[in-house]
């Protein structure tokens, strides 16, 4: 019973996946419920301003018991004083865990159970990052290059971006005296 | 429902993943039963000459849905004139796969499924694997340096070395004229 080819891929630490199947880009309008400054978010978007904050090149697969491969590229910056991050999400299979590879950059690894319980690991280049089941996770780049990690989960995950989107994160990563600062979110679950 | 913690761990290009919980070695003695040239194997083991062929270093969970990280080192040699390699093994659970990344090092994964069709990729820094479920894995250093790769795979993958143990691969990697050859083995499938 073979359903699926095995494959090798290059991967650049500029973040690109060759072959890849799969590209996705977030701009901060895609984003404009995520970020906090609400305010922040609508200056810039009125001016014209939509800058890209990520970009996601994966290799997906379709067979029970696969593995996904991804590599997210998240750009430096900020909107208000919250760094640039990726949504953030649940899988919608619970029991689905999630190993994170740092190529280059720095960054966070902001996680969160279902009852707001938060856990947050440091990523870098040689650093592995571990996100067990039933943890919704949100990358951010916390440094003034681009934050640049490899993901590898089961291709039967799914995504559950919605939780996220209406409750937010219960700790916001925001920039204070020129350095990284972890904060409660004053609208945590307000859905 | 939180029944695993995440981490983070470091892994440096020699290999070490810390913390780890697991650490198994493999010397020669070990594989006697795995390498092609018996008389090469039982000519140094009979000098009292046991060196060591492989290194892992892992991280291992056991909750349903975990994924363990586990970081290889072959060294480089040769029995006879065959590389120093990883025993093999068919994941016990067949609905399971997995990925490498290689890290330092040269070498080449052998697969093959169960009718004893072959696959091989190429390993090195800044390459990928992907080993599709049902496909027994073998990793072989080519090259003159330690091989180094990470591998992530579900936790209750299970290991099978008995199949290959006992029929071997299809295939064998042994230096033809200074450099890495694919040959037929002759003893392949006499159980």
């Amino acid at each position: 019973m073979m359903t699926s080819e095995p494959y090798s891929a290059k991967l650049s630490k500029t973040g690109m996946l060759l072959p890849y199947n799969t590209r996705t880009e977030r701009r901060l309008a895609d984003l404009r419920e995520y970020f906090s400054d609400k305010r922040a978010v609508e200056d810039a978007l009125s001016k014209g301003e939509n800058p890209l904050i990520y970009v996601v090149y994966e290799i997906s697969r379709k067979t029970e018991g696969e593995l996904n491969v991804g590599c997210t590229i998240i750009y430096p910056g900020k909107v208000g004083d919250e760094y640039y991050f990726t949504k953030g999400h649940f899988h919608v299979k619970e029991a689905t865990s999630e190993v994170y590879i740092g190529m280059s950059g720095e960054g966070l690894i902001l996680m969160q159970d279902k009852e707001g319980r938060v856990f947050i690991e440091e990523i870098k280049p040689e650093m592995i990052v571990y996100i067990p089941p039933g943890l919704a996770h949100r990358s951010v780049n916390t440094g003034r290059t681009e934050l640049v990690f490899l993901a590898i989960y089961p291709s039967d995950s799914g995504h559950d971006y919605e939780t996220i989107r209406k409750r937010g994160f219960a700790k916001l990563i925001v920039e204070r005296d020129g350095r990284p600062a972890v904060i409660d979110n004053p609208n945590y679950g307000r859905d």
